[in-house]
């Protein structure tokens, strides 16, 4: 009888060095010593279920088949907020039904939504402050042990929801705005690649982000010199705005929220 | 014969990140190749024991049986100062003999102290300045290939002292002080759920730190409004004070050693 | 028949924490699930490859052999720079063939260099951006799981160069520089212990750095008083510059290629 490998993926808002990473990742080895755990990013700003949400979105679907994310981005620890299992492409997830999840299923429906009720799955007792560790992390590794998860609650309907801002395309322009600030300081935007399939992306194009413009949309940033703004397509398919060698959030002073708008004449 | 998963977890102050952190994981994979590494916080302040000391009481006990503790925050690497095995609660520690496990066993005793003497499990030779690599990371490898602690070197009878600060109770008041600051601010005092057991809890109580006063103590932080001074009971059962949604020390100006007092009408 | 285990480390400039990292992860773990994988460090500074040239020569050698070391510090990432699979010292490196592997090569020449070439053991499709999850993890999964570097392309002869301070050596001096700062801000010169053999190492050694000079070079921090700026030999066999208890580079301002003389009377 094979052993299969359990990969555990780890996404929190604690810092990279945090101990209470640490403390859960006891629980979950007290539960199952053979998981292969991973972090994700624990540098999610604090409480900034948004930027976890686009996180998710981007790179999850790099793992394997099976491998189960737990995601503790988790502001209503305390309140009677729900936490839940979610199936979404052949990979599980547990993380607070807060709506960091909810990007992963505008591109497919989760399979099956459970709630995290069964408290014959998590530590006893279970903290008011740290349901990541109490709740969440032995969850996630009964889950790798082969617990069905409709063990661990009754069946739900929703993962909670987040607003998310829109995309207006027209033949002359697309507006949309920056969704996330990357860790080099690269503007994520809304906009996708498939957006901008089928017209032009040389110098007939303009892309406005707060007061700067820059024409033409590249492939790499090795197109244009070094401390220009520049208009690409990053590794996830995003309309990225970069100033190349520099940080282009402090640089050029722009948030979350900026609008972004891209233009034909 | 089943191989059993050794667990080795470290806790260094070298800053995540650190290419030194790699080095002694190098160290320890050349010795056993199926060892399980986890990093439990290299973001102790520099040479900070004391912090070091509250973060392994708060953590390691989440890890099963028999895992294996390294804890490089090590001032004194270079002079004399010894280095020991301990033994506490079935589980294994291997750590400079300055204090840094000294709040660990307020609760339990070591069963079992070995000064780590023999260099026939460290490496060869050994540098002046990293005997985390040198001598501690080879020597957790070889304990976790079964190799006997009393092979380590000659019983000792202690493994280092630090001062505490003390916590003095009245029926009135409970008079304590800031213990650790958490990566998101907060304040860890060396107040306990135990020492506030049997009393009230609510708006009869008063708690001053600093220059700064809240009254009840909460469960969560959500009982209170964001960007309010809150105290609650932490994760780990000690008397903690936030400040809902911010970073209560850079906020407060308050720091590790602040007066904090408990105290009833 | 026995698994093998197989360690694959990773060293970025892609700062601890970002999801990048986990990105490639994911991808390695795709190929093999039972990959080991070890952070060697993502907190090179943005696009220095010489940092990390450094980090790798002094931190590798402490792995097993067969380990596989991905590397991705990759200005050129997107324009026609080619990568590289080399074999060093029974070790194994996939890299861009931008030199960041130069000074591995300075002690033990390379035993096989290959282009990494052939699309087969690649994502598909590959981005322009992020080679590193594209091309570069999915390659060493590959290697993990035992594909001979001979399919990965065709040999090569340079892994590519970067330009070297020298060091000037005299019967009255050796003049070097300041070759990286490490996480402490301790200065690591060019200068190395192999220099200084046969030679006097007491209070009739001079050394200066900048405006700044010291007497006497010493074992480790702890011969001299905290906040004395001190020369010693480092854990890894350089002359090394430290102001005990605090960090040399920010207090004393001084920064990679600030020349280094050590002087004899």
């Amino acid at each position: 009888m094979e052993k299969t490998v359990s990969i555990i993926t780890l996404t929190t808002d604690f810092g990279t060095g945090s101990p209470y990473v640490g403390a859960m990742k006891g629980v979950i080895l007290s539960i199952n010593s053979a998981a292969t755990l991973v972090d994700l990013t624990h540098d999610v700003p604090a409480q900034d279920v948004h930027h976890a949400a686009v996180v998710l979105e981007d790179v999850t679907d790099r793992f394997p088949d099976e491998t189960i994310h737990l995601v503790v981005v988790d502001p209503g620890v305390g309140t009677d907020r729900t936490i839940v299992y979610v199936r979404i492409r052949r990979q599980h997830y547990v993380a607070p039904a807060n709506g960091v999840l909810s990007r992963l299923v505008r591109r497919t429906p989760a399979t099956r939504i459970v709630q995290v009720a069964n408290s014959e799955y998590w530590l006893n007792p279970v903290s008011a402050t740290f349901h990541g560790r109490d709740i969440m992390a032995p969850v996630v590794a009964h889950l790798s042990l082969g617990v069905d998860p409709e063990q661990l609650g009754p069946p739900l309907d929703s993962i909670g929801r987040l607003q998310w801002p829109g995309v207006y395309q027209t033949p002359e322009r697309i507006d949309g705005e920056v969704l996330a600030i990357d860790s080099f300081g690269n503007l994520i935007t809304n906009i996708t690649a498939d957006m901008l399939a089928n017209r032009p992306t040389d110098e007939r194009v303009c892309v406005v982000c707060g007061l700067y413009e820059t024409w033409g949309i590249f492939n790499t940033y090795a197109d244009q010199p070094q401390g220009t703004f520049i208009a690409l397509i990053d590794s996830n398919g995003r309309l990225e705005l970069a100033v190349g060698g520099d940080n282009a959030a402090t640089r050029l002073g722009i948030q979350v929220g900026t609008p972004v708008t891209v233009a034909w004449e």
